[in-house]
């Protein structure tokens, strides 16, 4: 398996990226091209001794999408970018998955423009796992910020892409799909939530075990919690917010006093424990649901952790032929009449 | 001052909700009138040796509005439920505010017929005090329940009354208002969001700072954030589910071991200290602001310190008059041009 792996894309790069795909090689046995600036590539290789070779490949492009840049517009001005590079190696069939720290919003144009969408997919979602009170039961929550604004039938297909891979990736048999609302009863929610809430019951590709509540999402009763892309991005971002926010309080609080800084020196083992729990980093990158190929997206500040985490969950993926499992699943029609407002152009 | 509480809402009443207002009383000095099934309260404060006096008085209600009733419905059935009583206390001005732990919709619903709303406010909107990275600094998040689908011009409302709530009530002398968004750029977000941001960047009564991702909520840079009903209730449960997730990691994670329990030992003060500034218990309730009256929700599962917090909450806002500082203050014309889609009933 060739992962190829965008070099250039997120804060850190290329440094954490390169030092996370090493990682990945040597612990996942997986090969990977590392997609960048030739120059700048194989000067940090050779400073750091590390070895290029058939395992690990510097395959060139010129030029990134910034953060500024608007995905399309970037893509056009910059064909050979590193994120279209490596795109299209997995085009090309030179690499099996993509794995991206860069601008999300340039890899899911890239994904479209260069892979496409698996057939009867209105639009691919963003899937996020996120950690749950359960110890290894993560959930994933779809779409984290592809779609801002959605019909009903997206949620749906997210429902459905979701399960699939919570299946067949995670190795859950039955996934239990909750949709991300205000409240437990069918009637709460703004209008997309109410409908949507319908839809899935209504349909038997999945099994839905009803709205699941904010509070909810880190229980570890939901396998697959849906939403568009507007709530579930907040709650990603939030969330990231939220571990930082507790790490900052452990580390002013318990270092307090005599006692604080004895009793610190004596937990350092378990407190180890409890950021890898609650640490973003710790949790694979989030993974483009709906188009024709694997591709995750790790968040910007990704460090080499992150980036073998989400080369992990790529691998992952490919091993367990998601794609094929998804692939034909999405019926063109689906259990909702057609929306009374327009079809907008797939972006 | 005077503060009717409801004895009867929430998972735990009338227990924790009268030993929070009996906390209250005494800590911060204001009078009681606890409303509710008098045997059942006169029995419980009996028994716990609790005098009844003019400063904890027993209001007597009949019923409760049970967390599966529909709120208007249930008021009509049961107009001397708590907290309709609670509500006619603050109306015919034998109390100051009303703070509940019960039915939220219902203390709205209640609060909006007996005391109805500010001149020139489209929705009252459910403000939440968030604790921030920043010690002793807050942040405002509203609406975070009362109004999921949301028109510009309400969420343009939420910004003047919550930097109103800010300045006064919290002393902020220029209180940084945020808009919840998925980005930082202007372009960003759904359909609402984008015209907010014009909104709130065009409007003289606010000072505003931009949009606020879910990752900047906690920061402490931004002390009102305004958002749509739907997007603030799932960040407020959420954040909720993650104070517990977090504490339940730690207590499952720190005691590991014998270096843990020993560590574990020596650090009880400063996690106690770690968890005041985690636990949502320790932040007061939400306000509801655009009503002509303080009302503060509690969260349902509101133990005795919640309850003193939610009464601390009202009672700041009485002593700083922010209902008068809020009347007037909402303009019916607002910047925002009419919406072609029709204004809904009020609910």
């Amino acid at each position: 398996m060739r992962i190829a792996v965008d070099a250039m894309g997120g804060d850190f790069a290329p440094r954490e990226v390169i030092e996370g795909a090493i990682l990945a090689q040597t612990q996942l046995n997986v090969d990977i091209a590392l997609v960048g600036d030739r120059d700048i590539l194989a000067n940090y290789l050779k400073q750091h001794n590390y070895q290029e070779s058939d395992r690990l490949e510097i395959v060139p492009s010129e030029g990134i999408i910034e953060m500024d840049d608007e995905p399309l517009e970037g893509l056009r001005r910059k064909p050979n970018s590193s994120i279209a590079v490596a795109m299209n190696l997995v085009k090309r069939k030179q690499a099996d998955a993509v794995v991206s720290a860069g601008h999300s919003g340039a890899a899911m144009a890239a994904a479209l423009l260069r892979l496409g969408r698996l057939p009867g997919v209105d639009r691919p979602a963003i899937g996020a796992l996120f950690p749950t009170q359960v110890a290894h039961k993560p959930v994933l929550l779809l779409d984290v910020g592809a779609n801002v604004d959605c019909r009903p039938k997206f949620l749906e297909q997210f429902a459905i892409m979701g399960s699939l891979y919570s299946k067949y990736a995670i190795g859950i048999q039955e996934p239990k799909v909750g949709l991300l609302n205000i409240g437990e009863e069918a009637c709460k929610g703004n209008e997309l939530a109410i409908r949507v809430h319908q839809a899935l019951q209504d349909n038997p590709q999945i099994t839905f075990a009803g709205n699941a509540e904010g509070r909810d999402i880190l229980k570890g009763q939901f396998d697959v919690i849906v939403c568009d892309g507007f709530a579930g991005n907040i709650v990603l971002k939030f969330a990231e917010g939220v571990g930082n926010a507790v790490m900052q309080i452990l580390k002013e609080e318990l270092p307090k006093g005599w006692r604080g800084k004895l009793g610190a020196l004596i937990l350092k083992p378990n407190l180890k424990k409890v950021k890898e729990r609650i640490d973003a980093d710790e949790y694979g990158g989030a993974l483009l649901l709906g188009v024709a190929g694997i591709c995750v997206i790790s968040h910007g500040s990704s460090n080499a952790i992150s980036i073998r985490n989400a080369i992990r969950v790529a691998k992952d993926a490919v091993d367990h032929g998601v794609l094929d499992r998804i692939r034909g699943q999405i019926k063109p029609k689906v259990s909702i009449p057609a929306d009374d407002t327009p079809d907008d152009p797939p972006t």
